[in-house]
């Protein structure tokens, strides 16, 4: 599983380019901005080795084909598609669409039951003996705890399942952007992710669930969509549908969805996230059918909270669709108390811009640490989870304990897993204001910061403890190897300093303190991921308050547009950081002063290939390109005009998974000619071209098979999308993502003989900004210059 | 205003056809499908004329420009446009959004202040009639006062802005698919549709205020991006940069989510309900200024009620952020009420897509009879207002007096103008149910069918009266010459049925009444417009209730999916009516059996231009076509090939309306050269370029500039979107729309000596399935097998 240390080394110095003359001043300028420094160098090409970084691992990426691939053998298949196979078709696409829904919800499920006993023992056993004042003890009960539950979840992450640390959501949005990352939705990463996610989440670190989740309702719909794991599938007859580049999207783009309805019970939130921050195709059909999924969570999740609302959990005992309910609170707001609402969006946008900053150089550092080997992965997760339980239990001590209020209808003090109000070391009477926030799960510590009605219970001082400790944390913990989410983390953050601002606002303010903490929450979420409508519905599913929205929606739409002046949102830091191409939605300015064709000449010369082309040539061309793609050129006869000498015709784009299939069943004919369409309908079905597999390795050519010809007609995709050579880069680009393209061609704007159908093809590298840039290094001084104007 | 009615005629006879050999049996075939009958007879060739039904007229319809035309004007404006030009440009962006956002709150805080109190003063009369046992008196107070409403909004509608009659829903997804219908967004049609819908509500006609107060949004939005009403234009530098299709289109996005938002006081779904059902094209960047939009609208609409609650608006009372709260009901269900719920779900669908047969049916009638004149129209609306008045008071006579109930906290009976068990005709101590229902405005009817804990309140009988007649008014009154709004109607329908099933469920459910009704009125919502996300999240803000999200899911899935069994969406329906070209998301099936080459063959030769091209030649060619974009081809030197005979370059195309421009400016040249850049710029701008005016009869050219050249390169688009012949219609269709075009050049896939660059061109008709079947007849019968299959 390790990886190669060589091919890093070969990625990092072949710095080999077409653009020579450049000198270091231009990389500096280039790289002045932090986003322009990917962990992996890149040489100076456009189209430069598809690497990326996967689970602190360099690996290679591809890209996924969601264009339909539209060749003879496609078409054949698509008319003879009975209404049965139709019908079949349907009914599987909703049927995985509820299993994805069923089990994200049985999943989630079993996470919180066994997070909240594992977690729930634990602390009742430490509090039992801070109670009898044995704090030394219990300070070694809770760190050793802690220290074996992290060593659980690292040791899983490291030796299985490289790819199951951190969120996941990075690479679930690269991939509906169209780039596969390898292992990234296994079976292994699935276990690995859940279990994993319950040790780290149960011992004390940091992090959320809600990352993970997301991840594994993706890992659920992928692995559910191709019969299984890799080596025990399923080979049912209706699945194979299933197994191409678009469907797999879809059920992934359900997967997300209903992992994040898991995670905060929100199923408009839940599909509204997808929308907004994960997928980059949206069609309305799919809309339709993610909603579907995140009904069928709900509806679990529900029937799960009524189950345990019995008592047959163990330690899960209060729970509701609703985490941090603050419905029974009137919301009462004039204008007076928009000038408070407005400096939480402002505090939270600089806040939240400033932790993406932050994390991105802990990344950084934690990268080269990660990369050391095993070892070092463990003991950096085990640090991180010594300091935090040190924290946290130690912390507390410094506070000093109150007074219960006898006015709070609340039990006060409490000493077991829930409540308020903690007790701890404090006398019979008197809580512990850091405790209740320190000396809990992060589930229940948001739940007693969002308290309303309660404006004395937190200290300032306790809070800003508190805010400091969690933003430390919330830096240190997030690159570990363990399963970790960004959102609990932040949300803790958020509703600390909101509690605060609440609490410096005094009588200017209406507004209760644990709607300041909510909306605080709201503000640094916004802050540093940047969504805003999805957050909206997440945070409204999640406090069941409605009359919190305007005021929320004010809060967030600050606080973005704060953070979006300051730096990208932290999951385009990751994505870049990681290497990963992922292509924005909006073209960059400067795309609009250079042409495709510029950029095809900057590339090396397009390899074509005959329509019947010899099997020496193909072997040749697969063995000496990493291209993936290769336009199907034809010499011939023009109709309206006839024989033309020199005239030739394009006749579509022919994918290397294909001509690797060709070689492997050796499809080859005796003499140079066109085959009949039933000739290839024997030797492949439609359904045989989707799957993508088959190596080049894995062939075997004679040297008499050499000399033999294959005809390439048939297995071409005669309707590739092309732009003329005049297209701007911009509208290309536009072109490109919005199509979801794999190649594009470029033909001529020119009609004569003699001259070339293709001019160059187009890849997803090709068109990203940074590639650009590289290869075009006039372009970054406009752009500097512009941005100094 | 009116319309010549030679036009229709012509329309309607010219079946001058390519396809001259195709018999009456495949027309029948093709229009045996109820959606396969548009008003509007077409001709039997691709590329009809650009016809369409606006406000019950037959109007020319153009398509829009979404796409960016990149020619050398709009380049160097790109490259010398500064960073204070775009901060202007952002800024205004935004403070459109926000004006947008202040004036449709503004206004619909009128127009619902107007209908409580006319509508309020109206019926508190007539109630003090009834009291006095003057039954005949108050009759004909009320039908009077309904009939005069009613008069004064059909009399705005028809003499004034026929366009202002009906929801503009439809006509607003057809703007943002890229369809311009006339005066659609103009000031005439503003107005009237405020003071239109004011009149029709208050007159106690069975429509809503919901589906106009979109129109009204859009309607701000688009007289603010172009600086006021066509003639009283504010020509403030600053604006001219919104006078372009693409900022009128964000705009009017905007301006449709706040209409909405305005109507149900529901942000969040009216984000969503432009997203899922009015818009065609969504960036991520616009879900956030949409949501500023509905957020400033909220705030307005908070603000108006803060203020109103001090008792200064008159009749208008009660309300308050949510219309109809239902929160106070602790909702609890079980897995036995899935039955009830499917159950509910299934018959909504089913009732939701008889009423679009129905409607269909109903507005083709109206149709004929709105045709003959301006006299019809108004008396179409008067009997249906005559009608409805009748209905409402006289049927709540025939039900029984019920006691009122002690044990409920309501008071009981009621004789103001809101509050629930109306006294009416029933003596002290007793209560009219109908009364209730109808004897009210359609909102209160809406809040005491919603009405929850009151069990017994409604009998059976007066229910199924109170669907019967709603099912009635609701086919009958849509289509009048009134402003009018779908949504209220097909509540009112669906909350009656809903509860209706909620007392024949009896004791085997535990779902309170009010939810049932509620519910019924999603599912017939769902049945009839097929929202799924948006109108969930409406139905969430409108109910304040999120307990009720799964089961209101469920029953949104199974409507929407048993009315998709049955026919399309009744916006659809309305669509295709008027024909309006709207280009649906998904191709269908048998368009991957054609090639755009076979589509262009069965059109009229491609009309070119030279690059420099003779003045007599444009005049011809705009004279004698009604094309509204020209391929410019050059004969030339090809690169790297040097000068070959025969060769051709596609330079790009030329808009219809820059062509008009150059030559009402007289931009001509003596000899036949190519311009600087610098002579250009001196005469056009760009900004002028992006504005859609000037008519080509405008123009007057004399005989001796008819000898003199323009050069069109400058003005020239260089980077239109292409497809290659082979491309299947199928696959050019989803380019067609994922880009927003409004013509997609068809390039040859041959390259030789005397080929043309240019194969043929494609519009929006051109890709209509509707227009592809006529003149391929042969695959509407494949499809029909393929259905039989």
């Amino acid at each position: 599983m390790e990886e190669d240390p060589s091919q890093v080394a070969e990625t990092t110095t072949t710095t080999t380019s077409s653009v020579e003359g450049v000198g270091e001043g231009e990389e500096r300028d280039l790289e002045s901005n932090p986003l322009n420094q990917p962990l992996l160098k890149r040489s100076r090409t456009l189209s430069s080795n598809p690497l990326a970084i996967v689970g602190a691992k360099v690996s290679h990426i591809e890209s996924l084909d969601y264009e339909i691939n539209e060749n003879d053998l496609f078409k054949h298949d698509w008319r003879s598609r009975s209404s049965a196979q139709v019908l079949q078709y349907i009914f599987l696409k909703w049927s995985l669409a509820f299993l994805v829904g069923l089990l994200t919800g049985l999943i989630a499920t079993l996470i919180n039951l066994a997070v909240e006993n594992i977690a729930g023992y634990k602390l009742l056993a430490v509090s039992g003996l801070v109670e009898k004042k044995r704090y030394l003890t219990g300070f070694i009960y809770l760190t050793t705890a802690n220290f074996v539950l992290t060593l659980f979840a690292a040791f899983l992450c490291v030796c299985f399942a490289p790819t199951a640390a951190g969120p996941g959501i990075p690479e679930i949005k690269a991939y509906l952007n169209g780039v596969d990352t390898p292992n990234m939705f296994g079976a292994s990463t699935l276990i690995v992710k859940i279990f994993g996610s319950i040790g780290a989440v149960s011992a004390g670190l940091d992090l959320g669930k809600e990352g993970p989740l997301v991840h594994i309702g993706s890992c659920i719909a992928s692995l559910l969509g191709q019969g299984g794991p890799e080596n025990y599938r399923i080979k049912w007859r209706w699945l194979r549908y299933f197994n191409n580049d678009r469907d797999r999207r879809d059920l992934i783009t359900c997967g997300a969805s209903s992992g994040v309805c898991a995670a905060f019970r929100a199923p408009v939130g839940g599909v509204l996230f997808s929308l907004e921050e994960v997928a980059t195709w949206w069609r309305s059909a799919l809309l339709w059918r993610t909603f579907f999924s995140t009904a069928v969570v709900a509806v679990v999740l529900r029937a799960f909270i009524e189950y345990c609302n019995s008592g047959k959990c163990g330690l899960f005992g209060r729970g509701g669709l609703i985490m941090f309910d603050v419905s029974d609170v009137t919301v009462t707001y004039h204008a007076m108390d928009i000038a408070p609402v407005a400096l939480i969006g402002l505090i939270g946008g600089v806040l939240g811009s400033l932790y993406n900053h932050l994390l991105h150089k802990v990344l950084r550092v934690y990268n080269l640490i990660n990369q050391k080997g095993k070892i070092h992965k463990l003991l950096l997760s085990l640090s991180v989870s010594l300091f935090t339980s040190i924290c946290l239990y130690c912390l507390p001590f410094l506070a000093t304990c109150s007074p219960c209020d006898s006015s709070i209808t609340e039990t006060c003090p409490t000493n077991g897993r829930t409540g308020n109000f903690k007790q701890f070391n404090c006398p019979d009477g008197y809580y512990n204001d850091l405790a209740s926030l320190l000396f809990t799960t992060n589930d229940d510590a948001v739940r007693n910061i969002f308290s309303t009605n309660t404006a004395t219970e937190f200290h300032p001082l306790s809070l800003l403890i508190f805010f400091g400790l969690y933003y430390i944390l919330g830096l240190i913990t997030f690159g570990i190897a363990v399963p970790s989410g960004l959102f609990l983390p932040i949300i803790l953050m958020g509703s600390a300093y909101g509690r605060l601002l609440g609490i410096a606002m005094g009588s200017y303010t209406k507004i209760d303190q644990g709607l300041y903490a909510v909306l605080g929450a709201a503000s640094l979420m916004a802050g540093s991921m940047r969504m805003t409508v999805s957050l909206c519905v997440i945070f409204l599913e999640l406090t069941n308050n409605l009359l919190l929205l305007p005021i929320t929606m004010i809060v967030l739409l600050i606080a973005k547009s704060v953070g979006d002046c300051i730096n990208p949102s932290i999951y385009d830091i990751i994505l870049h950081l990681k290497g990963l191409p992922f292509l924005d939605a909006n073209p960059e300015p400067w795309m609009r002063n250079l042409t495709v064709g510029e950029l095809a000449d900057a590339k090396p010369q397009v390899v074509t290939l005959r329509g019947v082309e010899k099997v020496a040539r193909i072997v040749d061309v697969l063995r000496n390109t990493t291209h993936n793609g290769f336009p199907v050129v034809d010499e011939g006869v023009v109709p309206r005009v006839g024989l033309a000498i020199g005239a030739t015709e394009l006749h579509g784009i022919v994918l290397r998974a294909h001509l690797v299939k060709v070689l492997k069943k050796k499809w080859f004919l005796q003499e140079r000619r066109r085959t009949e369409e039933w000739e290839v309908r024997e030797k492949f079905t439609w359904i045989e071209l989707a799957e993508r597999e088959g190596k080049f390795e894995e062939v075997a050519v004679t040297n008499d098979e050499m000399e033999m010809y294959v005809d390439l007609h048939p297995l071409t995709n005669t309707t590739p999308y092309t732009v003329v050579e005049s297209m701007s880069v911009a509208k290309a680009m536009v072109l490109f993502r919005q199509v979801g393209l794999r190649h594009m061609l470029i033909v001529p704007k020119y009609q004569a003989a003699g001259v070339s159908p293709v001019v160059g093809i187009l890849t997803r590298q090709d068109l990203r900004a940074y590639n650009i840039l590289t290869a075009f290094p006039h372009l970054a001084k406009s752009k500097e210059r512009e941005k100094g104007n």
